[in-house]
């Protein structure tokens, strides 16, 4: 930490934050610019401490020199994780797909949405059972139901599952049913739920919140790590800004940049992120040459009759051909699929 | 609704949208303009329709021409809400301020806090017991143990208690202390707490999330009046934007378009909203000028030794000398305190 | 500025830089913390010293810890600038009001929208001549002409004029008829029309640009001040946010923090801060509230027939009504009206 | 246009809402829903009629059928706008490569680069003569003299220039030097600078404004195109956000949303969309999957001695690097290079 003194702070002054400090149990060393005294701060960043500082009127700012996720970040962790799963690896050198409807509807719906993204080339499977929706009027989900039905598909097509848990609560009961646990947007910084996915060993695909920062998702992820789950997925699926033609505004900057801060593998949803579903093709190719690991996509039968997010979700054959024309873009970045 | 079809849809493409209309219950009346036809369509406003619509490729896109909240809405409710409390109402005439700490330190901490800011004026007392916080590695609150020394301050002081919820299983443990339950920012999207608060008969203090939309707002407070509890008291507490001067961007035209839109009170944070004691009292003046219903403002005796945001808690002496100048202000709206 | 050095950065690389920084003619304070060094820049802050310290591999970041305004800010003048003008002062104890159309649209609206806010107690009359319009399809202001009606205005009614500028060649034109000149969001970065602007000695009022931080807000302030005209008024008129029922989000609390930063006086636009007629009452309170230095609205004599922003003017009646209940505010916070 | 009435409107606010638009020469065709009566409107788009009508107490809101450019919109123009230079094209199936500092420097530093970026197969050269700068205490740029030594380049290398304009008086100057004219993030609502450019015959590279909406900047190439020059290149270069990692979001997804809505072509610049030179090869990649006609990439001899945008500058050999590298990319989606 770097701590500001205000311009006019007078020896007095300083001498009053450095007690401080070393109360704290820091170390530090002056440097006297023409205008102002700032004061290197010898320890470990905490929020805790910054805060006290920057209560104090003699202080102009305190500026952090360090990141503040450890376990998540790459300085202290420099290869890159990949998680093992069954009949797919994430984070490695292949691509992993994950597909299928944005909310389950019957087990019909959900076992022709299952076959025919298989065969397109998916390995996970992606339907949920628990929906946050913004009206309470909205269809809510299928809940437990929902859960039965992905049992089904993953015993008749052998696909891996994704599904989204909604509080801390039910995380066991998902944990069984789900090979990947799915915390969306508007959990990301629901801090129960991520503490107890930190107790689980089971991969946990954390979605990024509508108006996080990257530092504050990986923070989220930290919790998670902190638990002792190491397996954490991140997912980038748009974030929240002015423009209106899009629903959201999708980051793919996120890729390269969580690629540096971070060891964990990164995929893209451009179903959410876009918004509409002819956007989704050129995205995920972007997002592909990105350098993702991953893409997350929604996959309906018959988008027309969808109970969720009908105008961003892929036909099956809008699907294949997607995958069909990924090739090329994977092989360019010398990625395997 | 209105269905805007596509440039240079025909009859035929038309006609499928009207028969699908039709099949969904609704009443159509077509209006073809020179580039497009347009369908008015009759019925109660669904997303779900709309969603179905939106992925039929002759549809361009649906408008809502009525907002999506009913119970919040002051269309069906003209009258504004009164909440009344046992020594205070909240959304009449009468202003109300909240005050206290962000997070509850220790049982001294809080009672010190708690005269003063009853002797300076505030009716209601606020503290954190479960703190939701960025990083695993901050302070996380006393909880249970933070609950009972709010007790504590409401037998000594006769102050009103308001205080966080953060899950929908501590909901009742909650109620039992508090005589406001707060619905934190990261919250305002968690559709299981809210539709437990919709089943007590206890105010709830929804804070608005750092990037929801006032008809977000609005529908999360739907939510918990569709459940029966009438007394949601709406908080605004600052937006995340571009602008890095301040933690959060205070909107405080949320005021006056919320009393338009709604028949909810409406408070404000000041506090949060610019994460600057420095700017509290400027913003505490705007927002009674604005017409808000209150105000809820962190008070710590000693910001530079408080756990959690101190640089934005005013000392008990500033929060006095603020209730003074207030006065006036109220006075020149109309408002008594 | 201090400068961050990379983990992992060893002797020979923070050599490497300090060299560089004595190059520069910048004095040099290490310190050693326990992942990173982090050097402590003695000499004026300079921009391009800091992106040629980014691009050595070994800096991580460099942290600016003094404001790059200084002829704009407040620590090198401490009092507050208040600008006199023959009928009225900007930025002393009383409040200034301007008000008028959007757009000139001819000699009779304009004489008549001059009259009645006169009457209501404006002393500075508002009203585009030249008009940055989104579509070319809009009408794009009477130019020359409507610098001849509202020269007719003062002569008729005394009232100071204030009028936009658009680009630095027709400064002169606007200056001879103007007694403020405005500089419009659009435009607020334009560096040509803003060194023009330096080189006159008449009041210049600064619009923020839609998306402009603070800081950059005062850094356009400092082009004019550099150039050598210090009558400078900072006008507030709302941001660029997600939130899409009001046009712009109004941001008061660049009230207070402006006031901390820099001597200028403020005044807020509710009218485009906003959007909406019925929205500019409670936000002109509460700009009053906030510390504002006055007001700038928009007043048609008929809005159903203006041709250019109607939704957000309010009628005579409607500005003398507001202007009458503004007197209660301003006195609860010292000013005079 | 819909003109939505407000809930409770009568016959008689309906009929004077009809009557005001049959005045203003429009079709109507009325629609009586449950809670609200519609009113289609049939006749040209006009923002000003708009505005009329949301100025009227009876109307709740009126909302566009169709997009307000014409001349920018694919509806009326379906086949790709592609614009042939004397060595190149844009727009068509061959990529197009932009690179050059961010700043001319000198004569040395200008042909170094020039030859450099010219071996690793840009076909055009980009230098920034003029410079629009946040501080007045920063390197303005070498102006007249940056143009001839773009001249330079040209005679020696053969390269194509493309270099920004900052007025609508330099127009001509800049037309002289530069094959292709830019208008920066700054200046793209300058709309004395549009129409200037709408009269000249080479084409403009119209940047996105930091917080421009799709259909801002789509109606500022409107400006251009109205005036009745057809060759105008999109560049999206990064929105603002909350976010502060990079220095602005790139907004991808403007690519495919663009080529849907607009027939004329559109490049990335992914060096002011990051900040980050780091970033740059990634999202070059994905800009080209995206399906992006071309690049604008910043490259310096000597990045930390650039005055300026050093950060985000690739050396010549980084340079090289990626385009050996967009080869299979631009393959795997179809395009030359």
């Amino acid at each position: 930490m770097i701590v500001v003194m205000n311009h006019g702070a007078g020896e007095d002054d300083v001498a009053r934050v450095t007690d401080k400090l070393k109360d704290m149990g820091y170390g530090v060393h002056l440097s006297s610019g023409e205008n102002r005294t700032i004061i290197g701060v010898i320890g470990q960043r905490r929020e805790e401490a910054a805060q006290t500082l920057e209560a104090m009127p003699e202080v102009e700012q305190v500026v952090f020199v360090t990141r503040p996720f450890k376990l998540a970040g790459r300085e202290f962790h420099p290869d890159d994780t990949v998680i093992d799963l069954d009949k797919a690896s994430i984070g490695g050198n292949e691509l992993i797909f994950m597909a299928g409807p944005c909310a389950i509807e019957g087990e019909e719906q959900l076992l022709e949405a299952a076959r025919a993204v298989k065969e397109a080339g998916a390995r996970v499977f992606r339907g949920g059972a628990f929906k946050p929706r913004t009206s309470p009027y909205s269809f809510q989900g299928l809940e437990r139901e929902g859960l039965q039905y992905l049992n089904q598909v993953r015993d008749e097509t052998g696909l891996l599952i994704v599904t989204e848990v909604m509080d801390q609560f039910t995380v066991g009961e998902v944990a069984e049913c789900a090979d990947i646990i799915q915390v969306g947007a508007r959990n990301m910084q629901n801090y129960y739920l991520l503490r107890e996915l930190g107790k689980i060993r089971k991969p946990v695909l954390l979605k990024r919140g509508l108006s996080a920062t990257i530092e504050e998702w990986l923070m989220a992820a930290e919790y998670i790590l902190n638990g002792g789950n190491y397996q954490v997925i991140l997912c980038e699926r748009g974030i929240r800004t002015f423009e209106p033609y899009t629903r959201n505004t999708l980051d793919l900057s996120a890729v390269p940049l969580v690629k540096q801060l971070s060891h964990l593998p990164v995929i893209i949803d451009p179903s959410h992120g876009t918004g509409h579903s002819n956007l989704v093709p050129a995205m995920s190719k972007a997002a592909v040459a990105a350098g993702a690991d991953g893409l997350m996509i929604e996959v309906h039968p018959n988008p027309q009759e969808a109970l969720s997010d009908g105008p961003q979700s892929l036909t099956p054959q809008q699907f294949r051909q997607l995958i069909n024309e990924l090739k090329g873009v994977a092989l360019s970045v010398g990625r395997l699929m």
